[in-house]
């Protein structure tokens, strides 16, 4: 079967309440879990581990956690925003089938990992890559991904008892979903809105804009 | 045309030797572009930026200062590593079509990031998901990507303008190549080995094994 890697790319989205709760098969996991394993990493070092979380206390723990946090975030907000904020659902933990946590382990392959020795972070910006490649395949797979980022990250490693120097880096909420939404939740609840590409472009050098909108006419 | 999702993620490689220089045509470029920018991002930020590279003394210039970041490598090796290291070439920057360097704007959507009060690298991890899309699509497009990471910020930041506040996260090398490698240069080279996917799994916790290995029979 042919997952087409732009359609993929252009129909992926943050999924928070489309989640159905229909099982995700053993093999499909497994190629998920497959293409994540197959992202670069700096030196080759593959410091990434994914845990899967099926159990349902667990899942309600951390539920709960996510649910101070918006409270947290929400008290930040000025009156307009917390309005709408109050409308945007942030997370699909307990409606999804499973979630998948992925770690980093800041000793793998050290400590003399071959290109992290400039940029202490390049070992986690390999982990975000096994991410993005998870996120495809799920979509390709018509299951939906949703990440949560409402959590701290002490209480999680306690949750899972993720070993000191390994850091939690991502809960993703995989399952079945009923659609994929066409348009982005923040985008559809008028949190905020998508910028153009030209304006992210830059040619030989910051500020530089190519001659012709988004476009490298030379 | 279809680009198979699995097929392309499992045949992408980091690429240093295999450039050719041949043209990035201005249509691949944009499809490799926007495949990047349609990342997901928290809280819809978007944070980054992508600045494309031709100019040739500013390669030469980036070029000669991931040689001396080479040296400061080398020297912290024993001389066993030392010779293997020897053999590795670890960028394409001179002969690769053009680069793309990716930035991220720690300001862009700010300062009510949705997602981001809790987890302050977020919109990092953002910015390494849109690296992956454009290496997939790289790679779907029959081009190759290199990312180079034995610089400095700092310099990099200086060469190209980059303002405070943004941050330099990848140099990517991209072109045609001769052929992609069926096994990673640093496996190769015997610098390291890849990890089987059993050992990056855990159920419900730190630790958990599946009950059959690397699938999950519950």
């Amino acid at each position: 079967m042919k997952h087409d890697l732009y359609e993929i790319i252009h129909r992926r989205r943050d999924v928070r309440g489309e989640f159905t709760g229909a099982p995700v098969p053993d093999a499909v996991l497994d190629r998920i879990l497959s293409a994540a394993h197959a992202a670069p990493s700096v030196g080759l070092s593959q410091p990434w581990d994914f845990i899967v979380v099926r159990d349902r206390a667990l899942r309600e723990a951390f539920h709960d956690h996510v649910r101070s946090e918006r409270e947290v975030f929400a008290a930040t907000l000025d009156a307009e925003a917390a309005a709408r904020f109050a409308r945007i659902k942030i997370d699909g933990v307990l409606e999804s089938t499973l979630s998948i946590v992925v770690t980093y382990d800041q000793q793998r392959g050290g400590p003399a990992v071959l290109g992290r020795h400039a940029i202490a972070d390049a070992g986690l910006y390999s982990v975000c890559l096994a991410i993005e490649n998870l996120w495809l395949a799920a979509t390709a797979e018509r299951m939906g991904v949703g990440w949560v980022s409402f959590y701290r990250e002490d209480f999680l490693q306690g949750l899972l008892g993720i070993p000191a120097g390994v850091r939690p880096v991502a809960w993703l909420c995989l399952g079945p979903v009923s659609e994929l939404q066409k348009v982005p939740d923040l985008e559809r609840h008028g949190w905020s809105g998508r910028r153009p590409l030209h304006q992210a472009r830059h040619d030989d050098g910051w500020g530089n804009r190519p001659s012709t909108g988004g476009s490298a006419q030379r």
